[in-house]
């Protein structure tokens, strides 16, 4: 059996179970903290040699000339080659769903005309240049390759560098091959606080981008968020979590395989199932018990699981969805008949899944939205990841020689309540 | 005279004279640091208790009860009706503007059918709560109150909380009256790191709120860092900059005083004017000479010009749009013939503002667009406040029977690459 927590709704404490249960503190750490200061001034005094220095030390790697940390272009394409066919069809079927999502995304300029000939609108253009952070060893994910670079180049960026660390000089194909398949433009093998900060600042060989997308360990958030306003960055991410919402009429080992999709990624993460049907959570609850021995990573489920898990019987789906919100949970499964009619009922995730056939996983990879999503219930004012994120707008004003003399008696009147007298008379120069 | 700078792009060390005119730190007091973390911890251990105690401290307010924090609503209406009939037209009509063009930015839910019947989309909904921070003492802006409550409202935000210190009891006519105007729902009298706090965890009296937006002081700016993430944020604002661009045909006293528009602000404040005309540049320096003797704050504006000022002699227009790229103006006017002609060629910008009629102070109040832009050439990443600051979106997916066949094959492949056994297992449950 796994000891996975147990509540009600009706539970006198139960607003406080939830919280406790939701409660999860990104831990400040000191010592992680000055250890990415001091790296980030390294580079941005030095250079090229501290990341030189840096890389053959953190990442063992046996090299003299911080050019060889450029992959060339061959080898991605090569690595692509390399795959076998079904991992290449795979690989490029999802980029092209991904694609395809992401372009409805696309935002565009606008602009109108007052009466008086005043034209105002909005410019929208794509950032010029992305930094994509792609981490080693087991968390290096060739989903994450295509989740970071597509929405980038539908966006029209016009330059996308990938980092990605191998350690020990080990490099992982499938995220070389999801590279080609993206088409980035470079890709050098550079990892941690190092890559971060040799993104933000520039060195002589590594481009200073205006912005860094993609996950890391602690030392990248940490890095990336003290780098945050030289450069822009995503949002930094918390432990995954899933909230499953079901009527009790769903396949019980579809749901158990489900919570373990999530409780799968790490120790940390979270996995919740909501349902009015006492008798169903005791059913997922024996799914759960059968099925855990089947999988490679049942120590980590377990641990995540017991830690973090929850199975809670609500009074209805009403209820559910009040608790929902709530919540505001990274991914929601509505696995319940007719979902649609409980979506508006929704105000907080960051992806609904809908029906007993959409499990998280088919949105993870490859349904076409992103996997880049709010964590931790910033839902609640944040949203996937996507080609707004590298869009950006710039304001248009062209007012005409009679709107000035109308806005001008405006701006003239308020900037003097607010004391700004240089304010008042650039407008008043400008009246016919 | 003003001591201001010259420079010319033909400069041999122009770059790097250019790099030292921009460059500004943001300097990392440690000492506000640990204040501010202090009174954050203070107000999410002690809530309504701390918040009594640092506003009777702080703000010298001689109460008792922290609801005494509240001002009821008659108090703004009756600063609007208190209003000079002008001002109120003023506020009103700038307000009108500012909501018609923001009302051009609402984004709408999307969604689209595939084939076998999965439906993909994207919903959009409005923050549910929004707390608006309103300096007290000199920079309290009633334009700031329109400029970051319209977009809000606007969005749809349910409920928006305005906070305020009054130091000493002392209100801002003004700014009520601009909250009236804009309807929001609830106004509290607290400032300072204690008012971020409050919002951002919520007291008994202080709702709680999902993201809180507009300027305030180091303090301010500082808890706003610290608590993102718990909510969201706006920017964090650097000083106000302008960028003119003039080819040496407007007149040079409308030049003068939109430098000096500027500089107005405060002493960090930065006013640059490129033009290919060196004659020009000493024509705007002689109206400099003289105008600036006529404004209240010419202490300030001369202290801004002096330190951070430029009349810059560039090669011509095309150069002068490079330049504008390189430094991402907040504010970047285009006092030509044919502003139009140059829109394409600037990539990044907070606004661009055509033509000679269109001072920055037009935006400033009244013409429409949002004056909360961004600053230190951030503009390469990111955009003006907007309705899309105030909104998020959720993805949406629902996977038909056939579709879950189709994308699980994928999946499972991508999953197995991954080494995540669950996620597979999850999607092939599904398969037909």
């Amino acid at each position: 059996m796994i000891q996975i927590r147990r509540l009600s709704s009706s539970d006198i404490d139960f607003q406080e179970e939830l919280r406790s249960l939701l409660s999860f503190e990104i831990s400040l750490d000191d010592e992680i903290d000055r250890t990415v200061i001091h790296i980030l001034n390294q580079i941005r005094k030095y250079g090229d040699e501290a990341l030189l220095e840096l890389t053959r030390r953190f990442d063992n790697l046996d090299i003299t000339r911080i050019d060889q940390v450029e992959l060339p272009r061959n080898q991605w394409q090569s690595a692509l080659e390399a795959l076998s066919r079904d991992q290449r069809e795979a690989l490029e079927q999802a980029a092209s769903h991904i694609h395809l999502y992401h372009e409805k995304q696309l935002a565009q300029s606008w602009d109108y005309v007052e009466p008086d000939g005043t034209r105002l609108g909005q410019k929208i253009t794509a950032l010029d240049r992305v930094g994509l952070y792609v981490p080693g060893g087991k968390a290096a994910y060739p989903s994450s390759v295509l989740m970071n670079a597509i929405p980038a180049r539908v966006a029209g960026v016009n330059e996308l560098i990938m980092v990605t660390p191998t350690p020990g000089g080990e490099k992982n194909p499938l995220v070389l091959a999801a590279a080609a398949i993206c088409e980035v433009d470079r890709v050098f093998t550079i990892g941690g606080a190092q890559a971060i900060a040799a993104l933000a600042y520039g060195t002589a060989t590594i481009p200073k981008v205006d912005k860094i997308v993609g996950p890391g360990n602690a030392y990248v958030a940490t890095a990336k968020r003290h780098v945050f306003g030289e450069v822009g960055i995503d949002m930094l991410a918390g432990p995954s979590e899933i909230l499953v919402i079901c009527d009790g009429k769903t396949d019980p080992d579809w749901i158990a395989m489900d919570l373990f999709s999530q409780a799968e990624h790490d120790e940390q993460a979270q996995s919740i199932l909501l349902c009015p049907d006492e008798t169903f959570l005791d059913t997922v609850a024996k799914s759960m018990a059968r099925l855990i021995n089947t999988l490679p990573r049942r120590e980590v489920i377990r641990t995540s699981l017991e830690n973090r898990g929850a199975l809670i019987k609500v009074r209805d789906l009403e209820e559910a969805c009040l608790i929902a919100n709530r919540i505001a949970p990274e991914h929601l499964e509505l696995s319940v008949d007719q979902p649609e009619q409980w979506v508006d009922s929704i105000r907080h995730a960051g992806a609904i899944f809908l029906g007993r056939y959409t499990c998280e996983a088919l949105g993870d990879y490859c349904a076409g939205p992103n996997h880049v999503l709010p964590t931790s219930g910033t839902a609640r004012f944040s949203s996937p990841l996507g080609v707004y994120d590298f869009q950006k707008r710039t304001s248009l004003i062209q007012v005409s020689a009679e709107g000035a003399s109308r806005l001008g008696k405006i701006a003239s009147i308020l900037a003097k309540g607010e004391g700004l007298e240089a304010h008042a008379r650039s407008a008043e120069f400008r009246y016919r």
